[in-house]
C-alpha cells in the first residue's frame, strides 16, 4: 500500500532509505537543542529515543469521562465575536485544520443557535405531529425508543458555511472558511415510521418543523423528503446528543442545509403548501445579481478543502515528503473523486479517497507528494456521484453574483509560502 | 422500512394506530400527576406539548470544548473496586448499556493500564525500529505525519472480557460482562510503511512493541500480521488520541487482543522468534482443563451481547413495541448475520443489521418485537464471514474447560422478567 502510494509522486532522490533520511533531520530539527545537533550528523542515524516513564501514570478511575490532553487545548471550535452581535445567536466553527479521518467529536462540532443551547430534559420531552394527518399524536422520548431504530452517518453544513468567500479572501483558516459543518454517526427513529402512525392526509404535501428553543427555527420541508431519508436522532456517535446539539432529539435532514436540522424538536405540523417562515423568507435565501432570490435552495452542493496544510496547519518540516490532506461531501450523494493542485489549478493530480464515498456523508482525501521548497497555489476540487464538479469562485459568482452569502461552493485556495506558512487568497 | 421491520413480528391489535396508542399510555406513564391521567383518557389522544423555552440559552462560546449533558451523568466508564488492587494497573468499562449505533467517543472509552497512563508530549515522543533492520531508525511525531496515512475503523476488545463468566454469571450489566471493548476510526500510517523505511532482513519473523509506560507492556507480534494491516495511530474519531488512550500515538492491531495495542508506542524490535515476555507467558494465556496453557491466542473470535434490555437498561414501559439492540464483532472478518432468542435458545430470529459488517469493527443490531410482557431469557448469537457461529457457554467450557479468564466469547443471556428488570443468569 505504502508503495503504491509513493508512486504517487516520486520521492526526490535515489532510493527508499532516502525518504526517510530526509524526514528524519526534518523532523528532528523541530526538538531543541542537543537532539537537533545529533540529528543533524547524517550517518549513522540517530537512535535516541524517549525515556521510559520512571512512575506511574493515572489510574483507570481518574476521569470516568474524558477530555483532551492538555497540549491539545488549542483544538476547539472558536466563535468569531464581530461576526454577531452577541453569542447565543451566533456560531463557532469546527477546528477541522487539526482533525483527520471523518468523524467530527460531539465536543468540538460546530454550533449554531438562534436563542442560545438550551436544557430540556427526557423527561420533559415531547414530540408532537398535528395538521394534515388522521391522528394528532404526542410522543414521549421512551415512546421514540420503542420504534424501530436506524444508524446512519452524516454531515451537517451551515448554508453560510464559506459564506465569507462571496467578497473575496478574507478569513485566514480552513475552521472560518470551512469550519460550520460536522459528520456524526446518528441514531434514531426514520420520521416516515411516526408520520405513518399518524397518518397524513392526501393533501399534505409540506411539514413545518419546530424547536423547543425560543427561536422555534420553523422551516418547512417538502413532504417527500420528510418521508425519504430524514430521521429523528436521539444518539450521536454513539452517545446521547450533547446539549448543544439539540438534547435529547433533533431532526436530520441529509445533505440539506444546517439550519432545517432542527434541534430540541418539539413539533411537525404537516400542510399542503409551505409556511414561509421569517428563516426561510429574511434568511436563507440567496440574492443574485439582478436582486431577485433563490427560494428553497436546501441542497448542499459538492464541495471540498484542503484542512492541511492550510493557515492554520502550516507546513514546519520543511521540503521532502508531504501529506496534503482536507475534506470532501456532497448533499446529493457521494464523492466518487478528488483531485488536487499544487500550481493553482494548472495541473491537477488525483487524491486518495480513505474509504469509498458514502452518501451526503465526510469523505477524508490524501495526496502525498514530495514538496520541493516553492511556495504554491493549492486548491482541490471534488466530484460526486452524479456527476457534479465543484465549481471555481469565479464560475459561480458569474451565476449567483456576489449578493449571497449562503451556498458558497466554490474551490477554496492557500497560497503556501517557501517557509510554509499559507494564507487565504483568490486566484483567477 | 418501519413496514418491513413490524412485519419481522406482528403487532399485537389490529391496527397500525394500535401501536402507537399503546405506546403513547405506556410512555406518559413514565411521567408525573397531572400528565399520566391525561395520557390514560384513550381518545382522542392527548396534544400534550413540552413548552417554549422562554429564555435564551447557552451562546456559542459557552463551551469551546463540551462534555455530555448533566442529564447523562450516569453514562460514564466505571471501574469496580475489587478487581485489582491498585486502579493505576487495572480496568475500567464502556457504558455499553447506554450507547447505541457503533462509534464509542474517547471520552468513555475502556481504559486497560498495566502502570497507569502516562503524560508524553509530541515533542517528547520518539519511535525506534531496531533489531533484524538494515537501518536502525527513530521517527519524531513530525516524521510520522509525514508518511502516507490510512483512516479506519476497528474495535479494541480486551482478551479478558466477560472472564469473568467462566465461573458462572456473576457481573450484573452488559457494561461489566462486554465493557472492555471499544470501537474507532483510526488515522495513522501502516507500520509495514515504517518497516520498509528501515529494511526488515530476510530472517526477521517476529517483532516486539514497547510502550513508554513503565510497564512497556512488551509483546511479541508475528511479522506477517505487522505488514499486513497494524498502523501507527495518531487520531481517534477524528481527534488526537486522548491521554488514556496512548498519546500522541498508539499501535492499532486489528482483530487482536487489546493488550497488543501498546500505547504511547516508542519500540519496535524486529526478530527471528518471539519474545516470550510476561505479558504472553505469566499473563495473556488461556490454561484449559488439563492444566496446559494455550499460547498466542491473538484473535479476538465472534461474539455479540445484547446492550438493551440488559440489567442496567431494563425495559421501562410494560407490554408491547420493544426495540431489542446490542453489538456484534469479529477479529476474522465481518459480522454477516445476528440472531436474537427470547426463549433462551429454543427459537431464533434473524436481527436486523445497522449496517453492512465491515471487518474488525463493531456492528450494531436490532429486533423489533411486541413483547407479551412476560419474562424472556433473551440472547444473541453472531456468525462471520469465515462461516463461524457465536458458541454458547457449555460449548466453549466443553474445549476449553474453566481455568482461563481469557477469551470468554460465549453467548450471553440476560433473565428478563416481568416487570422489566433484568438479571445475568446461565442457562444449560
Amino acid at each position: 500500500m505504502s508503495d503504491e502510494h509513493n508512486t504517487q509522486e516520486p520521492v526526490m532522490g535515489t532510493t527508499r532509505r532516502g525518504f526517510l533520511r530526509q524526514t528524519a533531520v526534518a523532523g528532528a530539527s523541530l526538538v531543541a537543542g542537543a537532539t537537533a545537533a545529533q540529528a543533524n550528523s547524517p550517518d549513522p542515524l540517530i537512535v535516541e529515543q524517549q525515556d521510559w516513564a520512571r512512575e506511574f501514570g493515572d489510574g483507570v478511575d481518574a476521569v470516568p469521562y474524558g477530555l483532551p490532553i492538555r497540549f491539545e487545548s488549542d483544538v476547539v471550535r472558536r466563535n468569531v465575536e464581530w461576526l454577531t452581535a452577541d453569542t447565543t445567536s451566533s456560531i463557532n466553527f469546527t477546528p477541522i485544520h487539526a482533525l483527520d479521518g471523518t468523524i467530527t467529536p460531539q465536543g468540538c462540532a460546530f454550533e449554531r443557535h438562534h436563542s442560545g443551547a438550551i436544557e430540556l430534559s427526557k423527561a420533559d420531552y415531547r414530540l408532537m405531529i398535528n395538521g394534515l394527518v388522521d391522528t394528532p399524536l404526542v410522543f414521549t422520548y421512551a415512546d421514540l425508543e420503542r420504534f424501530p431504530r436506524e444508524t446512519r452517518t452524516y454531515f451537517l453544513e451551515c448554508a453560510a458555511n464559506t459564506g465569507m468567500e462571496w467578497a473575496g479572501a478574507q478569513l485566514n483558516g480552513a475552521q472560518f472558511t470551512h469550519g460550520m459543518i460536522h459528520n456524526m454517526e446518528y441514531t434514531g427513529v426514520m420520521l416516515s415510521t411516526l408520520l405513518k402512525e399518524a397518518g397524513v392526509k392526501p393533501e399534505g404535501k409540506w411539514v413545518l418543523v419546530e424547536g423547543a428553543d425560543a427561536s422555534s427555527n420553523g422551516r418547512s420541508i417538502p413532504l417527500e423528503k420528510i418521508m425519504d431519508d430524514c430521521m429523528i436522532a436521539f444518539k450521536a456517535n454513539g452517545e446521547a446528543l450533547r446539549k448543544e446539539h439539540g438534547y435529547p432529539a433533533r431532526l436530520i435532514v441529509p445533505g440539506w442545509e444546517g439550519n432545517m436540522w432542527v434541534k430540541w424538536v418539539r413539533r411537525i405540523e404537516v400542510g399542503d403548501q409551505p409556511w414561509e417562515t421569517r428563516e426561510e423568507t429574511s434568511k436563507y435565501t440567496d440574492t443574485l445579481a439582478n436582486g431577485v432570490s433563490r427560494k428553497w435552495t436546501w441542497v448542499m452542493d459538492a464541495k471540498s478543502v484542503v484542512t492541511s496544510p492550510s493557515p492554520q496547519a502550516p507546513i514546519t518540516h520543511g521540503q521532502g515528503p508531504l501529506v496534503i490532506t482536507g475534506l470532501a461531501w456532497s448533499g446529493n450523494g457521494a464523492i466518487t473523486r478528488v483531485d488536487v493542485t499544487t500550481d493553482g489549478g494548472k495541473t491537477w493530480k488525483e487524491a486518495r479517497l480513505a474509504a469509498p464515498g458514502q452518501k451526503m456523508a465526510l469523505t477524508r482525501f490524501y495526496l502525498d507528494i514530495n514538496w520541493d521548497g516553492q511556495e504554491m497555489l493549492l486548491q482541490s476540487r471534488c466530484h460526486d456521484e452524479t456527476g457534479y464538479v465543484q465549481p471555481t469562485k469565479d464560475q459561480l459568482r458569474e451565476v449567483r453574483g456576489l449578493n449571497s452569502i449562503y451556498h458558497n461552493n466554490c474551490i477554496q485556495t492557500w497560497w503556501v509560502k517557501a517557509d510554509g506558512s499559507a494564507e487565504n487568497v483568490e486566484v483567477s
